[in-house]
């Protein structure tokens, strides 16, 4: 093992990066394009990206974010109210365990995504219409592919680290294994490296919801102006069930009634879970596309980084970035086996890997919350990141 | 406690009740109607029911199996097709542990059902219409109801026990509270006293779907020749995640795919619990109504057997009913701790109570399944109630 994070004192809750804009960047053009994993090819790739701090001189401070499935290119700090903040604005800022003082930070919108990068609800320039189910099915690799070009065109060589939670941390798990050169340093949190049965049901079922959504029409609603808004709530309401732990939701809901002490006896929203869930699933059709949720879900069913061990073995074999893995004890999406296997076989493998499984009643959402044993656990491994030779060590070229 | 269930002889597998019909009876008419616990009233009530074995010449030997969410009246036996027996055929017949060498059981679709018992896709005489959202709510109390109307229509005054499995183990339950005279003994199996926040909140979803459907129409699907299958098939299908365990779907299906073992990379099923789900969803539509989904799930969220100790302390003071509690321990949906919540109420006011965890992988299924342990311990529970006084002790009343 590479280092057992130690009990640390405080952290700092640290400053704000302030007023930040979404940027977007052609990576693949029409003569350029991106090739699939697949061996589809797909141009033009566009990328939103966001990033926080400032690049030094040797360009070996940078830190990639990779978001989870729903997530987007605006991790920290805020566009026009200050009220509200990136997803992950409380780990990102001056002072806060991904520290922009000494830190340069990068989060782009992931490939296949809704929120400015080239997605499903994109023009095909092939059609002139909105790709739908003709956008090619993509991989976690393809999602990589798209980060290391944005880091590239950024003029960064190597990274300080990459960091995600859930689908970001599948991404940086892939990041690690196929191009160990480019990072430092590697932090999963409440990641998989392959979805398990129950996980790949809760995914089915999801764009079942969807695609049985008479508004879906084979996935071109929106070139008849329709929306598959009965089944995208539907998914994200389920999700969210998933997030939560079953005691987290006792303890923030219990059977209380959104109104007074005495049921109402009918079908509308009655007990505090169901105007819970009813919100969730209202707020997520303001801001996702149907159609990119079908191909998140699927990119994450078809992952299994240690699926074929004659391939994944020699890349685990000259592996040497050091890995933070982190669960937490609550979360049953990933629950804490899911970070075993990646322990074990990451170990196995004599990969340098912290592992903290960190008690939180918050289940998988707890990724996204202050928990400072959480936060504590990562600043360190980022410090001790930050103080190793930022150059890529001789021995493993 | 009452007993504690010892080990016993392999219960010994037993025959068919053979063929069997489902009766119909009409239990409340016009000019009596069944008045809810809301105070409103329906009528007519019909019920569908069948009964297997010979009920004794004092009346003194029938057994009520409760069922569960999506179950009927069809317990045992077969109508036509031998090798299609009904839902709980293994636990029911000649020389199995509910005997129906020795005992005489019955078995009726819930009120709310539609599975010939009057529920919301019944024509309300006031309008000649089918109910939909019109039929009222109702609650367990109203079911048990129903069930009492029928085993006193059967001239049965006593019952050698009441039976259930989920939902049905609710209906016991109250029916246990309640009218503790009707009871000579109760069989509750992964049941609960009461939905906790993630029961209902997945519950909730499930009515989200079929009432977000646009086949829907308000509950009026029925009367416009519409089916909000979409919304009762994703309904289904979430509701069999919950059923299978996390372990027994790892075992059942991991991640292997329908055909052979290379992906096929696409949204169409691929891997084998899909395709189980798929078709999990789409032989519901072929037997059960969108509008009892909704009630009897609403059932349930509202039920609280112990909620209001006020009401409850003294009913279970003067219970002096036998109770067998099992919970299997995959179970997650309503898992050990469910069973064992209702074990130390009845404990504390000095219930006889036999409380027995199973291990099985299959999870809520596994009350469905033959489980040499459970059926054993359900076998032995019954025989020593029928050596039981079966009139109802003087003290008690």
């Amino acid at each position: 093992m590479w280092a057992t994070v130690s009990s640390l004192s405080h952290t700092d809750p640290g400053g704000s990066v302030g007023p930040v804009a979404t940027q977007r960047v052609e990576l693949f053009a029409r003569d350029s394009p991106l090739v699939l994993e697949s061996g589809a090819t797909l141009a033009p790739v566009e990328v939103a990206y966001e990033t926080y701090g400032h690049l030094n001189g040797d360009r070996s401070n940078a830190v990639f974010i990779c978001h989870a499935l729903t997530g987007d290119a605006h991790a920290a700090g805020y566009h026009d109210d200050p009220e509200r903040p990136g997803w992950w604005d409380n780990i990102i800022g001056p002072g806060k365990p991904v520290d922009t003082d000494r830190l340069f930070v990068i989060c782009a919108n992931v490939l296949g995504g809704c929120m400015g990068t080239t997605g499903p609800s994109s023009v095909d320039p092939a059609t002139g219409e909105p790709y739908g189910l003709r956008f090619p099915l993509f991989t976690i690799r393809d999602m990589v592919a798209v980060h290391r070009a944005l880091v590239r065109h950024l003029g960064i060589a190597r990274l300080r680290a990459a960091i995600g939670g859930s689908l970001g941390g599948m991404q940086v798990m892939h990041w690690a294994m196929d191009f160990p050169d480019d990072l430092a340093a590697a932090v999963l949190v409440c990641a998989t490296s392959r979805l398990s049965a129950q996980n790949i049901a809760f995914s089915a079922v999801a764009r079942e919801a969807i695609m049985r959504d008479p508004n879906f029409h084979g996935g071109d609603y929106q070139r008849i102006g329709a929306r598959p808004d009965a089944g995208l709530a539907v998914a994200r309401m389920m999700a969210h069930i998933t997030y939560l732990s079953e005691e987290g939701m006792r303890n923030k809901f219990g059977r209380r009634f959104q109104n007074g002490t005495t049921p109402r006896f009918g079908f509308d929203v009655d007990f505090q879970v169901e105007s819970y869930l009813h919100h969730q699933g209202e707020a997520f059709l303001r801001r996702f596309d149907a159609n990119s949720y079908l191909y998140l879900t699927r990119v994450m069913d078809y992952f299994d980084a240690f699926g074929d061990m004659s391939q994944a073995g020699p890349k685990l074999e000259r592996l040497t970035t050091p890995f933070l893995v982190v669960s937490f004890d609550s979360d049953w999406r990933f629950d804490t086996s899911h970070s075993r296997e990646i322990v074990q076989v990451l170990s196995a493998h004599r990969v340098p890997v912290s592992f903290r499984e960190i008690s939180s009643p918050h289940g998988h959402d707890s990724f996204l919350l202050v928990i400072p044993e959480y936060h504590r656990t990562v600043a360190s491994f980022l410090r001790r990141a930050e103080a190793r030779p930022a150059a890529m060590p001789a021995e493993v070229r």
